[in-house]
């Protein structure tokens, strides 16, 4: 992305960081940071502006925040304490700009649409969910540093599920000299973690294998974790929750019988704002790459 | 597979390690293997035979090797002066048998049919080929070693293509001091490679990263390494083909440029017969558990 | 350490720990753990008594804290109200036990010998050492997890210093994927730093490779980072000054550089204290072990 | 080493390649190549010549050979078919000279020493034996993977003694997924194994740990693998001596038993001499560099 005028809204550090690495003066850009205030360690050559009807008409790019939308509905905002809606921002954006956002709700595509712009949403590509995966494990690692009151090294640490997460966390554990267990269903799975050099657990036997475990970190959205399986655990056990709402973990239980669990979401935006904002960049000029000319 | 009577037949140690293990003493299985009497090191507890008629009815699995048959059209028996046709053994086995092969035409898929028999195919297994990307990246290391007149250590590797092979290439590489790059055409494969530690290279800008390599690793089955790639590398670079055929190496002119090739085909088999039986072992296993009651 | 009488006094976590491993079961122990009545996890099988008459006098083995004394003179017991000193014990220990403990001051010694009583001090002792720089350097990932707004991964982290410590850190920090440096004054270490895959760099040419560093981990413990190399880094840089006092750091030019520097001291004891409890039971135990009959 | 005049004598490729080295145009050195005929791709820029009057009166640097002498007491010069003495080289060397080599044998010294020529020994210094570990783990790995008919993965790897080269090869052995032991009599070393993450095994339990071993390879230079140890191994164990005279192993009593054991000595100049002649050269220049002027 050279030599465009670029509207950043909203989020939070990562936008902030965001705006910054688009505003590096190689690049010629214009960039306007909108609603994030409030950061008291602003980046060079960035303009703050408000005001949605002076940059918007101008821009050839707009990138709204992941998620796009607070759970109050407006657009998710934690550097600003206005509330402005998606409505009042689109009203104002050019159907020649490249609009871009993560987890977009499909009425707004649909909004979106009716002005004849596509939504372009960062959060789907399967490259930003990879990057995302190192800085995930890495705020795991931080957590359970703090919490264990042993070293990694040695502890008996079980991940279940095998996708992007546990791979890069499984690595990390092994580097830590952790003795690392794997839960999985899909034979192929089973036989990357055995290639891997951690210990492959066929998940119908999940149960079997919770006795020694130290450290677990459940990656599987569904209630896999439930009284059955917690109750086999030992109570000076941590277990860490990356799984996107319900969770994995039955939470209450877990209290019940005196396990400590900790359910870390979004991690990448808390642990390494900065690097999770080179990584949105950087899926952000893939997409538009992929497009083509860049509306230019 | 416990308490069964099965037949190996033909193929290389691969398949003698796996009808030693298949005659281990706690599985009590009988265990004939068939047309490989050549053998110096023939496991204990399995039964030498070459009576197709006197074996095959009473057995409840049948192992045919990888590949089933040979360039010649029989099966494929290295270790015995013999030659046996697929038909004749399909004459003598049971309908009731479970029959497995690696690499089994469809025509002799639909000549088993013909009699009510399904043979199975481990070599399709994705489990198979992950497990198997072990024992070639091993030998892929050998070879290296063994060309090179330097240490892997500081050396440029890059390794075209990032399937399974390379997944486990890249690392051992990297456990060497190597440094890596690995040249992919998707983004979602980028951004492993970057996750992986190693230098991602997008497929079209190939060329440009030529120069400097020490040792080059194809696995892509398609010609990626003509003229105008081989050229731009050091005299002195060792490139190590995986590709099945055609190969992706333009041979011929590599040969010209002085370029010292190594076409690697088959490595499991020759680098670590046991372990490629090991692996043949799990995946039958895996195959007859999911079809359930082993026909018994 | 079988069928003894042992005492623990004082001291923090690790000292529970260590007392709670002694009386496993198994080891048919007599354990009394003195002031440290305040650990609200204390592990079954102890005995808390703090009648220094009653539990010195028939004690095989007295075990002492790290360091065995505070600050104020008295003997280092956080966690207790009561201050006791050295004088006080030792006049109840029979000169038939084995006494250890801790960074024991040469007077001691010297008034213990005089009993007949040989103090036997386990932070000496090599193992010891070694054993101790794994949890130094999971206690130094975490703060750098905690202070860098991005990922370990893509960092350059120097260290300065190539002793136990460095070697260690340096391992986690490249399986992080950083890019690690080590600043070190003998050909032989740079030579081991190269092997190590990091990037060695001669002491005197230090100067030189601080623009670009993101976090710097010093563990020299003299004053090798003054103003002239500060000043060099960039204001974003990280500094984690693991050295004993005076540190190697001088953190008032820091601060006035904007330079955030951290000084942490005793990693062990604060972030893994039971692990650090169990490497004092083996150093212990090998001290045992080489003076022969433990005395008993 | 800059504008300098060098004759580099005899020796293998190592020393081809460290000619090569110095001679490269940046360095505007002289550099003779003097007995190594043979070596079919000799490097540029070097000026060939074995006339030893015409040549070293005006050396600033003579390099000899590592090992220095041949077994047959002249020079050790395995790529021509000449003899040379060390005596006929010192007659023309200057005493204005830097005479370097690597294994120099005392009365050597003493000889020169009459001269007022002080022969400075390369193969002592500590850095080049920690470089050398790495193509000496290299190679011991090439050969495990090359016998073995097993991969490395999975395997019980036990390596006796803890010094460089034990260092280097657990690590590597480790990244392919082997389960490493190393033997050790020293609690420190034991404590580095430990936290290197692989088993330690106190010296004087080494009959106890070689039961289930499928390599072995010993780094110890007196005779600690005997019969008692031998006869515990299983026969399919590959036994690699990397000891120097008179070895750990008892080849007879191994042979007996139907154990295969490879001795492999000098393996750097064997497996990667292009590294092993940058290692001398780094080395060198160390040593020249800490005499200070370079005799110019």
């Amino acid at each position: 992305m050279k030599n465009k005028t670029i509207a950043v809204i909203g989020g939070d550090l990562r936008q902030t960081h965001l705006a910054g690495l688009l505003a590096q003066p190689e690049k010629k850009n214009t960039v306007y940071a909108m609603f994030m205030e409030s950061d008291m360690n602003f980046p060079k050559g960035v303009i703050r502006s408000n005001a949605l009807e002076g940059v918007l008409p101008k821009c050839d790019i707009v990138i709204f925040p992941l998620p796009l939308l607070g759970t109050d509905g407006y657009i998710n905002t934690p550097l600003t304490n206005q509330s402005i809606s998606f409505e009042q921002c689109l009203y104002w954006i050019p159907p020649t700009a490249a609009v871009l956002g993560g987890m977009i709700p499909a009425s707004l595509m649909e909004e979106a649409a009716k002005k004849g712009i596509e939504l372009l949403d960062f959060f789907c590509r399967e490259e930003f969910a990879v990057r995302n995966a190192w800085p995930t494990a890495e705020g795991t690692i931080e957590i359970a540093l703090r919490e264990l009151p042993t070293t990694l090294y040695g502890q008996v640490c079980l991940i279940t599920g095998y996708g992007r997460i546990s791979k890069v966390l499984a690595r990390l554990l092994q580097a830590f000299g952790a003795q690392v267990r794997v839960a999985a269903r899909k034979y192929s799975d089973l036989a990357w973690i055995q290639v891997s050099k951690a210990l492959p657990v066929p998940m119908e036997q999940l149960s079997d294998s919770l006795e020694d475990v130290d450290l677990l970190v459940n990656t599987v959205p569904t209630r896999i974790l439930g009284e059955k399986e917690l109750s086999r655990l030992k109570s000076s056990c941590l277990v860490i929750d990356l799984a996107s709402k319900p969770g994995g973990v039955d939470f209450e239980t877990a209290k019940n019988l005196g396990i400590k669990t900790i359910w870390a979401l979004s991690l990448p935006g808390k642990t390494a704002p900065i690097t999770a904002g080179e990584i949105i960049l950087d899926t952000v000029t893939n997409i538009l790459t992929e497009r083509g000319t860049h509306h230019g």
